[in-house]
């Protein structure tokens, strides 16, 4: 997947800033790891971890922060923020694909959907009645669009993702494989030694730029909707449950379930197997560590964190244990305390 | 998705009891939260954090349980469960969609397959040789059932649901979107540095009332069969292991890991994220909260936990370090008691 | 799923080793398990919790390591591995599905395609311009290739699994329902409040004898290949971040996430629900238990845990809390241990 172009530092500088040190006319033709670079490559150091590797790389030439200017004789630009420098000259390099109009004769769009003429509908991908597909959007090979269903323009749904009925996707939206959009929520009523199903009449609604990962869940409201605000960015088989609100521009890592009714803010950052229980708030700007379990609200930004600390089995198993009397060793504690106390009077 | 009929609070009453307070002519048209309920609507009170919302309401009726009969001047219907009442007003406006009986011609049925005249297969759905969909059933788009698989009277596959080769699925199951049901189970022999695969020969009987959340997984069983029993709800992104069986009436919400050969009881209730080993007997009746991981046996009624309490990070980083040298402090603690047990005598 | 071929333990024993204790020309037509045994079956027993089952067994037969010979006075082959002899004897009374050659008329495949003749292209199955389906794979029913894909020989795709475009599968890989080969990776850069996406140009490479589950998903590198070496066998709903390495012959059980840039060891088995963050190293021959989150590299061969023992609710509310507090609990008995050695003199 290597680009065709081929472009000078100074070209890639007149597009995007930064300062060239060395030599402007340096030709490049892809971006590249600073372990993996071989020739007319761009590589970027944007992790301190990685700083020893600019000793040995083989690129042409790289991006480096400020502080890293000296760090290497190879040419350079160097700029506030590499990894986004990177990302857009990767995205010189690698365009996105663009919409290729028209319905492959494997398709099974429906007489009463609309779909835009700059629009793809891919073999095998089926689009409802009342659908509309809009402007330069791809609808992915084996892709299913719902009854009602609404897309914006500039949309991607790759391959064999699912929006079900009556969801709204904003513009430049971009769903990866396998992602089911509007799924019934999890609405249960026990009664009488039986679970009877809610009704869950409540749609999806998806912001614009934000991005789904590859057999990700988001599932429709029970009354009303459940919201994805723009620039959200979910990463893989993570899932949304009912009612939720994911707050703009927050971004979510793989293997995270949030439950019903949850409203995340705006600008958080929550990785990994994470799992947060319903009904709660979390506010903006709060960053959530990997495996952490959230069971009550966060009012206040900040890093929250609750995973056990892992080690050898022996050494887990003998904590791990007594952890079970921890109450217990409290009590003991706070009992020799007041027997210390009585026998050689109160602490300093 | 609002439905077309309308009902007075009479009406109401009539099918499905409680005591009316107010005017029993008020009309409705839609169930509504009381938060977002506009005119036409009823709303119900099923949760007591959200009591103060019944003065704000714009509901034009609500659902309220006898201990708030009186936080309202609405119109309202009185009853013991609000939550189960809802569910079936829900449903009286909003029908589940019957089967359109036919195969689309974008389907591909095997000519060995059975299907019921009143079933109706969706646009690129597969129906295998030897497959039989019963009376009612609604195949959804680009749903794949295997060869010789049995499926009920009045399920519903949504799109792009698999149901592998020789399963049997009970009558009025609903499995939801990417859901995969009979994919082999996770059964390996490690022989001379290499892992051996063993064939999984048995199968996935779901029983009736069943239903199944998007992108979830069951796998078939190694010799025996994998069972989910009637009544039995899960949720999103589940996996169910090989030999599995899951009791009647037992809801399991998303995320939930359970491995091969555990044995699960009637009307547990397992929450988000739990992860259950595998070979254990879980009693009937057992209830598991958020995140718990579940590594014996439970033989008890009860609601167990396990769950590590999060925090900011700094307080976190403080407690987890100390929590790898617990079995220490009990070892110091318990030296700290026997010495001043020699100082002043036994404790009293 | 009954074979049709009868044995008698005389073949068999020729075929696979062994020693026959009693009848050898018992004969057997298919594998069971001890509870689950009639007629004409040969069980196994692998596992000693299963020993008392023996003596109730109906099989015909059984197969017992050297330990169980004397357990049973059924007719029984003794071998080392009885759970490696059961494997092959499973495989022999069920073979491997073969490739039924040609292209489905319902399929959709470019004509820059190259589809081996001895390969099988499912219903509704797509593959892309410029994708090469190697001799005897099966491209199960609405599975997805893309284009440039390249797929290896007697290889299985089963119904809906995604292979992404220009990945790469060897030889005799299996790959389940749902599963999702190549997505883009969750690389994000934050520029001025937006998440900016950064193009994900790597593949995934996936090398031979390779199994990944159902709904499980790789996601293809950022630059350089994530790759998943030879002999891995990878169960459902696990997610592989980009850039992530896993060393051959390793088995990971299902729910678990390795977060991206990851170099899993080779012959590591890692259990179900465990998370692994980005950028670590895992050594060879490293196990990990069930729930256990990583968050730092591992060097040395072993068994690593950190999961929260469960325990009644109750129980669990008095501990969890206590453990909010433990850093202060250490510093209570610090200042014990000082007080009393002022007391009463240093310990001895």
């Amino acid at each position: 997947m290597t680009g065709s172009s081929i472009y000078t530092l100074r070209e890639i500088a007149e597009r995007f800033g930064g300062e060239i040190v060395g030599d402007a006319e340096v030709r490049v033709r892809r971006v590249g790891t600073l372990e993996s670079a071989g020739a007319e490559t761009l590589a970027f150091l944007a992790n301190e971890r990685y700083l020893r590797q600019l000793e040995t790389t083989r690129a042409a030439a790289v991006i480096v922060d400020p502080g890293a200017r000296a760090a290497t004789g190879l040419p350079r630009i160097v700029c506030e923020n590499p990894h986004v420098y990177y990302a857009r000259v990767a995205r010189l390099f690698h365009p996105a694909r663009a919409a290729r109009p028209g319905i492959d004769p494997h398709a099974a769009v429906h007489a009463q959907a609309h779909v835009d003429p700059s629009a793809e509908i891919g073999p095998c991908a089926v689009v409802g009645a009342g659908a509309r597909i809009g402007a330069g959007t791809i609808v992915g090979a084996a892709a299913y669009v719902g009854e009602g269903a609404l897309i914006g323009r500039d949309v991607h749904l790759h391959a064999r993702v699912t929006i079900c009925e009556s969801c709204v996707i904003g513009d430049r939206v971009e769903i990866h494989p396998g992602a089911v959009i509007g799924a019934d929520g999890f609405g249960l009523a026990f009664d009488e030694g039986r679970w009877i199903k809610i009704p869950q009449t409540g749609r999806v609604v998806i912001g614009d730029d934000v991005e789904i990962g590859a057999n990700t869940t988001v599932d429709r409201g029970a009354i009303d909707d459940t919201i994805i605000e723009e620039g959200v960015k979910l990463d893989n088989l993570i899932q949304i449950g009912h009612n939720v609100r994911i707050g703009a521009h927050t971004a979510i890592a793989a293997c995270t379930g949030i439950a019903g009714s949850t409203h995340i803010g705006r600008y958080c950052r929550i990785a990994g197997g994470v799992g947060i229980i319903g009904h709660l708030r979390i506010a903006d700007h709060v960053e959530i560590t990997a495996g952490t379990g959230i069971s009550k609200s966060i009012e206040a930004p900040g890093v929250y964190s609750g995973a056990y600390p892992f080690g050898t089995n022996r050494e887990w198993r003998k904590n791990a244990a007594q952890l079970r009397h921890l109450a217990e060793l409290v009590r003991r504690v706070r009992e020799l305390e007041a027997r210390i106390n009585k026998t050689s009077g109160s602490p300093s």
